[in-house]
C-alpha cells in the first residue's frame, strides 16, 4: 500500500483552518451519540518514527471529554506481557461501550518489529497475521468500530525530524536507536510495512495512510476519517453480521443422551487412586512451572452435577503459587461493557501457571442464548469465535482441558433436594437453580450444539459421568494428567 | 521477637488430627459469615525459605469457596512495579468486602530483602516501617482483618529442606541463589527479621510466629490462629475506631468566603499568557520524563466551576502518551466493596508521567460525608487518612498539586442556567447538580474543614478564583510550572 500511494493532494491553509474547525466540532457532538449508541471505538496510531502520531494524538483527544476515552502508550512488551499470548495486552486494552480507546503504536509495530530485528521467519509472521485479522474481525463483528491510521514520512523528513529532536536536551531521549536504524533502513522497512498493510487491510477495518508531512494537515486526516468512520459505524449498529464457515479440525462428539452414567467406583477404589493421582499431578505441576507451560482447564455442567468438589481434587495436589480457579458468575457492569471475551482474556494464566475456570465463555452459548441476553446472530457467532479463542492459546502453547460434567435429572433432583434440607449447603441452591432445571431439555439442545461445534482437535470436550462423584473425579484426574504428559513430552 | 522465643508445645498426632479436623470445619463456617458481615481478610504469609509456606497456605485454601479468596505469589517487583510507590502493588491486591487474599510472600519480604542485601540504611528502613505501619492501621481501621503469619525453621531445618529439594531436578528451581544465602548468613537474617517483626507488631495486627518444623502442625497453628482472628473481627465490626492526632506540618489556609472572586483577565492577556505558559509547560513535561517525577493534579471545585476547562488548558501542552486525566464518578460496585482509597491508588501514574484527577479522594470529606455515604467515623478518620495517601506519594517523589477551583453561588447559578438552554451543554447539567446546590452551605462547611486539615506543607491546597475562567486557567498553569520547576530543580 504504501509503494504505490498516492499522496492526497494538501489543500491550502485557509481551507485547513476551515475543515479543521468543522471535524473538531463534528466529533465533539459525536462524542455524544457514540456514549448513546454504546459504540466502542478503537483507534490505533501507527507509522514511522517522528512521524508526529503523539502530537496529532494530542490535538484529537482535545475534543474529546476525558470521561469518554483513554490513551495507551504501546511500548514493548513487559516481562509480565511476554508470559501472555501475543494478543493479550491489546485484547485487555479494549473500550467500554460508548468509549474511544487510543493505542499508540498497536499490534502492526510488535509484529513488524519482529520481522525486522526479532529473525522471524515467514511462518511465525504468517501465524500473527492470522491472529490479527481474526482479532480485528472479532472486534468488528461486536459492534468495535476499528480505525488504522498509519502516519507516512519519506526518509529525508524523518531524517530531518531526527536531528532535530536530537539536538536538544530535553527531548533527544525520545529519539531511540530503532529510529535511527529505521531511517537508516527506510527502504527494508517500507518493505516489510508495505507488506502488513496490505495483508491486514480489510474492508471492515481498512488501513489509512495519513500523510504526516504537515502537522495540521496530518490531524485533518485523521480527523475527517475518523468523524466519518464513525458515521458509518453509528448507521451500520444492530446489523447482523454474517456467519463463517468452520476452518478447523473437528473431532466427533456423543451426544448427551447417548452417555451412559452408571460408570462407578467404590470408596476404596476412589482413595487409592486418588492419592496416587494427585502425587503424580504434583510432580507435572513442577514440571510444567519448569517448562513454562501454560494450562487452562474449564468446567462447565448441570447445575449441581459436582464442579466445585471435582476441581478441588485437581487444587489439591496443586500449589497454590502456580494456580488460580476463577469462579465465573454473571459479568459485572464494566464486563458486561465489552466483548464477552474480554473478562476471560483477563483471566489467563501465565505460562507455566494454571488456570481453573467454573463455568467458561461457554456461557455466551448456553445461558446467554436461552435467556437472550445476547442476540441470535451473537451467539450463533460464538461458537467460530470461541474456536478461534481457543486456537490463540493452543497457538501460545498451552495445555486447554474442557470439561462437561454430566448428571442425569434424577441425581440432580435428588441433590437439589438434600442441599435444601443441609443447613450448610443452603447457600449452594438458589431459585435460579430450580428455574434453569425446567428449561433442562432447551440445555440439552444447546449443550449438544455446543459441543459438535466447539470440540477441535485442539481443545476438544471431556464428558465426565459424574452421577457417581468418585468416579468423574478420578476421570478428570487422569484426563489431566495424561494432556499434561503429552505436552510435556513435546516441550 | 524470634530471638527470644518460646516454641509452642506440639501435641500429639492423635491430637493435631482432631484439632485440625474442627478448625476446617469452622473455617468452612466462618466463610459465610465473613461474606453475610462483609468482613475482608488480608493473610500474610512470611518466613524463611523452605520453611513450607506455599504447602501450608495449598491447604488452608482447600478449607475456602473459590469464590471468597485469591492468592497473589508475589515475586521481586516488575519494572512496571518499581515505577510505582512502594505500598502500590499491595494496595491494588487488598480484597473486597467479604472475600480473603493471601499473600505469599507480603510487604516484610520485600523490606528485609532490601535491608539485606538491598543496602539500605537505618533511614530508608525507617521510612518504609512508617509506610507499613500507616498501611496496616488503615486497613484494619477501615474494617480489614489483617492476618500476619511467620514461618520460623531452624538453620539445620532449613539446610536439610533446601538439599531436599536440590536433589530432584522437578524441585530444584524452586532453591533460589537467595535462600540458599539466607541459609549460609542465617544470623544476620534472623537478626534483620526479628527487627522487623519487633517493629510490626502491634495489637489491631498482631505477628504469628509459626513453628513450621512439622507440616501437620503448622497447618493447624495457621488455622486455628485464622479462625480465632476472624471470630474476634466479626465482634470488632462496625465498632468505631479512635481518631488519631495529626503529624503532619500544617499550612493555613483562608476560608473560602474571605477569598475575593473579582479577579479577572481581558481575552488579549489571556491568549497571549496562554501560549507562553503551554509552550513552557510542553518543554518541562519533557524534562519530567527524562528525569522520572511523577505528577498527580487533582482537581475539585463547585459544580459549574471550569474544572473540565481549566483541565484542558493543562492537557493541550501535554504529550498524549505521558499523562492521562481520571474522571471521578461515584464508585463501581468492586470499588465501592474496598478500602474507599483503592480506585486511586490504581490509578497512580508511573514515574515521569502524569495524572489528573477530575475529583477526587477528597469525595469521602465532601459528598460522602454530606450524603451519608460513609460514617461520621469514617470521615472523620479521612483527613489523616488522606494525609497518610499523599505523604507516600510525596515521599515517593511525587509532585501534589491540589486545586480547589472557586466561584460563588450567582456564578454557579449563570452557568447552570446557560447549560441547561444551550443543547450541546445539557448533558452537563442534572438534577442532581441542583440538589447539590440547595446544599452549597453544608459544602462550604465541609470544605473549610477539608482545606483546614489536609492543607499538608508537602500537599497544600491552592484556590483558583474561577468566576473569570481565564483567571483560574492561567493561575493554574502558573502553579503547575512553578511547583514542577522547584522539583526539577531538586532533582
Amino acid at each position: 500500500m504504501l509503494k504505490n500511494w498516492n499522496r492526497p493532494e494538501k489543500p491550502g491553509d485557509e481551507e485547513i483552518e476551515v475543515r479543521l474547525k468543522a471535524a473538531k466540532a463534528k466529533l465533539g457532538a459525536q462524542q455524544m451519540l457514540i456514549k448513546e449508541h454504546k459504540l466502542p471505538v478503537v483507534a490505533l496510531f501507527e507509522g514511522w518514527g517522528a512521524a508526529g502520531k503523539g502530537s496529532v494524538l494530542g490535538k484529537v483527544i482535545l475534543n474529546i471529554d476525558p470521561r469518554f476515552f483513554k490513551v495507551f502508550p504501546m511500548d514493548i512488551p513487559t516481562e509480565e506481557e511476554k508470559r501472555k499470548p501475543f494478543l493479550y495486552r491489546y485484547f485487555v486494552k479494549i473500550p467500554e461501550a460508548g468509549k474511544f480507546c487510543f493505542l499508540e503504536s498497536g499490534w502492526m509495530d510488535e509484529i513488524t518489529r519482529e520481522c525486522l530485528y526479532g529473525g522471524w521467519k515467514e511462518k511465525e509472521y504468517k501465524k500473527r497475521i492470522d491472529s490479527v485479522k481474526r482479532f480485528e474481525r472479532q472486534l468488528t463483528d461486536n459492534g468495535y468500530l476499528v480505525m488504522k491510521f498509519f502516519f507516512h514520512i519519506s526518509q529525508k523528513e524523518q531524517q530531518k525530524r531526527l536531528h532535530g529532536l536530537q539536538e536538544d536536551e530535553n527531548t533527544s531521549w525520545r529519539v531511540s536507536d530503532a529510529d535511527l536504524w529505521q531511517n537508516q533502513h527506510y527502504d527494508k522497512c517500507l518493505k516489510v510495512y508495505s507488506q502488513y498493510l496490505d495483508d491486514t487491510n480489510v474492508s471492515t477495518s481498512p488501513w489509512y495512510i495519513v500523510d504526516a508531512k504537515s502537522k495540521k494537515w496530518a490531524q485533518l486526516q485523521v480527523l475527517e476519517t475518523l468523524v466519518s468512520g464513525i458515521d458509518t459505524a453509528l448507521k451500520n449498529r444492530s446489523i447482523a453480521v454474517p456467519l463463517l464457515q468452520n476452518v478447523f479440525p473437528m473431532e466427533k462428539m456423543p451426544k448427551l443422551s447417548e452417555i451412559s452414567l452408571d460408570k462407578a467406583l467404590t470408596q476404596e477404589e476412589y482413595k487409592k487412586e486418588l492419592g496416587v493421582l494427585q502425587d503424580r499431578l504434583r510432580e507435572l505441576h513442577n514440571e510444567l512451572y519448569r517448562k513454562k507451560i501454560p494450562v487452562v482447564i474449564a468446567y462447565e455442567g448441570w447445575d449441581a452435577a459436582g464442579k466445585g468438589g471435582n476441581i478441588k481434587r485437581i487444587t489439591g495436589a496443586l500449589d497454590p503459587r502456580g494456580y488460580e480457579v476463577h469462579p465465573i458468575a454473571s459479568p459485572e457492569p464494566h464486563e458486561k461493557a465489552r466483548h464477552y471475551l474480554w473478562r476471560f482474556w483477563n483471566r489467563l494464566p501465565k505460562t507455566g501457571h494454571v488456570a481453573i475456570f467454573d463455568r467458561t465463555w461457554y456461557g455466551r452459548v448456553m445461558v446467554e442464548r436461552l435467556e437472550g441476553f445476547c442476540s441470535e446472530n451473537d451467539w450463533q457467532r460464538a461458537y467460530n469465535e470461541i474456536n478461534e479463542f481457543e486456537k490463540e492459546l493452543s497457538d501460545w502453547g498451552a495445555v486447554i482441558l474442557k470439561f462437561w460434567v454430566q448428571i442425569d435429572k434424577d441425581v440432580q433432583l435428588k441433590r437439589f433436594t438434600d442441599r435444601q434440607n443441609t443447613p450448610e449447603k443452603q447457600w449452594k441452591i438458589t431459585e435460579e437453580d430450580w428455574r434453569n432445571r425446567e428449561k433442562w431439555d432447551y440445555y440439552e439442545v444447546a449443550i449438544n450444539e455446543m459441543m459438535k461445534k466447539t470440540s477441535t482437535a485442539y481443545a476438544p470436550w471431556h464428558v465426565l459421568e459424574s452421577n457417581d462423584k468418585k468416579y468423574a473425579r478420578i476421570k478428570a484426574l487422569r484426563i489431566v494428567i495424561e494432556e499434561i504428559e503429552k505436552a510435556l513430552s513435546r516441550a
